[in-house]
């Protein structure tokens, strides 16, 4: 063994680390499936948010919807492409359960995830970008808070962040997971 | 040899095999001073642009600075913090060409590198969702396009991106090669 485990003990034998592999297959599994949902949850309640306000003028309807703003409409399709991405990669992580040795797998895993974390991440602070200038606006360039309108749309596009961030936060275990999986494989 | 490398040959003996850990060894010494002058660049970039236009009014001085949007300055913090990263990752690519078999060490870059792909990217994304408003604007919801006045202020915000986007690239690629790296060590 040229490089021992760097957590979890010093297996020495053959069943206690096969044990802990496994282990480790089943957390990245249930970690797939949280991050599945919430990027789900997501994309889902940010593209059905919309607001009709009970007032308008001859010249405008006061309606907010997720794409007025590009914005948003990326945002929709980033968490819908990394949780279908999770889906897919469910049996993958299955493979890695039964047959613990499948080392190239583990690898273009641990790719996908780096690719997909960082889609995940630009389209979760892109929105966290344009929400906050939805709440707070901007004196200096003269971008008013759209808030003060559109309550209920508000409060929905900022929950909708939060599956996406809990996304992001599971990738980067996930990709942590499979890094030390790598390294005790010998 | 439980798992074969998945790319770059089956070099069965042990002295290409040592050859090619060098290079890839090499090739993310040299992607990390890539990273590091990407988000350098981008940092100071962003960090010194503002514009004063040559006109003004009795209440306001026509001045666009980067911190005025407050994105800009999470954007300026993001790329300074990973280019740190980057610089003081270097002793430790080095340290994995000369000791091509340390594990641990490659483990924990692999780590941190995807942690600092999440880091730049929301920096980067989040900056770029402003920076489209700012060229395109946003007609459902009054924020005008600032770049029709700011020309020169748009131009630099826009170039410093840049940088960033390509330190995300190559940090996905760096995650890439030390996942390679880890499969193939026996």
């Amino acid at each position: 063994m040229k490089a021992g485990p760097i957590e979890l003990g010093e297996g020495k034998s053959s069943a206690p680390k096969a044990g802990v592999n496994r282990g480790m297959g089943i957390l990245d599994f249930i970690l797939r499936i949280l991050a599945f949902i919430g990027t789900l949850a997501s994309a889902i309640s940010m593209a059905t948010t919309n607001e009709t306000l009970p007032f308008f003028t001859q010249f405008i309807r006061f309606r907010a919807e997720y794409n007025d703003l590009p914005t948003f409409t990326f945002f929709v399709v980033a968490n819908g492409v990394v949780s279908a991405y999770l889906l897919f990669s469910l049996p993958f992580s299955i493979f890695n359960i039964v047959r613990s040795k499948a080392q190239n797998i583990r690898v273009l895993l641990i790719i996908l995830d780096a690719a997909m974390l960082g889609l995940l991440t630009a389209g979760a602070s892109a929105a966290a970008a344009i929400v906050y200038l939805a709440h707070r606006g901007n004196a200096r360039t003269n971008w008013f808070a759209i808030c003060q309108q559109y309550n209920s749309f508000c409060e929905r596009i900022s929950g909708s962040l939060i599956g996406s961030f809990i996304g992001v936060v599971v990738l980067i275990l996930l990709i942590l997971l499979s890094a030390v999986a790598l390294s005790r494989h010998k």
